[in-house]
């Protein structure tokens, strides 16, 4: 993601990154260290930079969005983290430095998410207590973390995370293979950048197109990254490679072949270059993503 | 704890634990069941039926405490389930039932209580929204979310259970050990107390015996439930005992022994009951409380 405007939003993510965290006591040393150790190691810090890039989308300054995107951050770590232990995943380097088990223990690890999801929640009210006396802007905010809760829980992220779990080992189907990708990944890309919109006060029409936007998106991203365990190396990617064929995920290439995948991926990706086709140069970043994310295919 | 007081309050909780859960797809069965079989297990409901407690000791109807009070047995049962886990815990019997891990996997039981953590912000935050257009209930939602949150994250629970594994087989202190009493039990509680009143839109004065109540019943519940795991028995307290004690715990009665402990214990619950004596018998399921943890210390 070499865009301008993509880095000047993801630096701002990145020089901010910490200082949403609850003030840690001197005793809770490991939490923090452990906290910290996998939030600075990386990565392209897509979730928060939509967000960020929704609220200028809307004609807000992305300052607004800055703890809410943080917070994005927060819960995509603590997932990664979870999902990388032995017990699901069993993996052992991410973003290309050891993973959190391995350098703090499964213990350690376990705990250090649940601690990023509750920053994630205690960032966003601890945000909304700064406006408990200008109702509209605290409606804003009340929308934008119930989006995000929605995005990430039970009928989003963890929903998609416990049916890929459920896949391994069997006969995947078109459906199954949808639900994972629209649960797992699509609804919290969709659920940043609208949250975005909803803390810049958009009107629906926009956030409707944002809404399009995010999930074809977030399927395209799912699909491309699915590629990329096959015909990526691990330097370069971050992470090891050829794991989902060994532990017989269900995903696109598998169901349908690297081809049909590539032009798959293809169609979500112009179907959200449409849906932000009419507002030009306010949909920039979002424009750069769609393009960073189409490279790969060729 | 047979005070029908008590009783009634726990029985609104357990009779409405699942409503607030979200809407769960058909494809999510696995999530649903597990979450369904944790929470349902019993339990005291201490956190919640103090939270309803504390609506009514602020003059309000528990009714109007109930989304927040499912949310804290959402965080309560998955803590227990993280807890549980065979990198922390290794527990396999929990309310008298074998844990989650035990039933449905290691890889399920993490993603439950993620689930579970996550339905916590989704019931509270979707709440929230139905208050969009009432300024003043939905600052006191607000509040009551951000009390949780701050009680159950990084500078409350999670802390508290890091340090708590980190003590297993060290040098055992006492002020790490009231730093991990205050922190893994004591903060919960006491933000359980303090969100009731935050919904009732309480007075600060209320607002401040709620918090010394709540701090001190939660710091003599820990030491009551070291007690036990020493002196009791496996079938009535619902979970296998003496694994403090194997675990190398930092815990009261490893510290001070059986018979400091339980003047510790006394200690606090006094100080509880003081905190709270002005008010009577606004403040009667706060003393059921009480006399339920004084019963074991003879």
């Amino acid at each position: 993601m070499n865009h301008p405007e993509y880095k000047r939003l993801k630096n701002l993510v990145e020089l901010h990154i910490l200082d949403f965290l609850p003030e840690i006591d001197s005793k809770s040393l490991t939490l923090y260290e452990a906290m910290r150790y996998s939030l600075t190691a990386g990565g392209k810090r897509l979730r928060s930079v939509l967000l960020l890039a929704a609220c200028e989308f809307c004609g807000e300054k992305a300052d607004i969005g800055l703890p809410y995107a943080c917070a994005l951050e927060y819960i995509q770590t603590y997932s990664l983290i979870h999902d990388d232990l032995p017990a699901i995943d069993n993996d052992d380097l991410r973003r290309g430095v050891p993973t959190s088990h391995k350098v703090y223990g499964e213990d350690v690890a376990i705990l250090t998410g649940d601690g990023l999801l509750s920053a994630a929640f205690e960032t966003m009210t601890k945000d909304m207590l700064l406006y408990l006396d200008d109702p509209d802007v605290l409606k804003r905010k009340v929308r934008a973390a119930f989006e995000i809760s929605k995005g990430t829980g039970c009928r989003g992220m963890v929903a998609g995370q416990i049916a890929d779990v459920e896949s391994v080992n069997r006969q995947c189907s078109k459906e199954m293979l949808d639900y994972i990708h629209l649960n797992k990944t699509a609804a919290f890309i969709r659920s940043s950048v609208l949250a975005g919109c909803y803390l810049a006060g958009a009107d629906k029409e926009r956030c409707n197109a944002a809404a399009t936007y995010g999930e074809s998106v977030g399927l395209a991203f799912q699909i491309v990254n699915d590629l990329q365990d096959i015909t990526g190396d691990a330097v370069m990617i971050g992470k090891n490679t050829g794991k989902d064929q060994k532990a017989k995920k269900c995903t696109y290439p598998a169901l349908f072949g690297l081809k049909e995948s590539g032009i798959k991926a293809r169609e979500l990706l112009n179907r959200a270059r449409e849906s932000v086709s009419m507002y030009y140069d306010e949909a920039e970043v979002f424009n750069a993503v769609i393009d960073f994310l189409e490279q790969p295919l060729g």
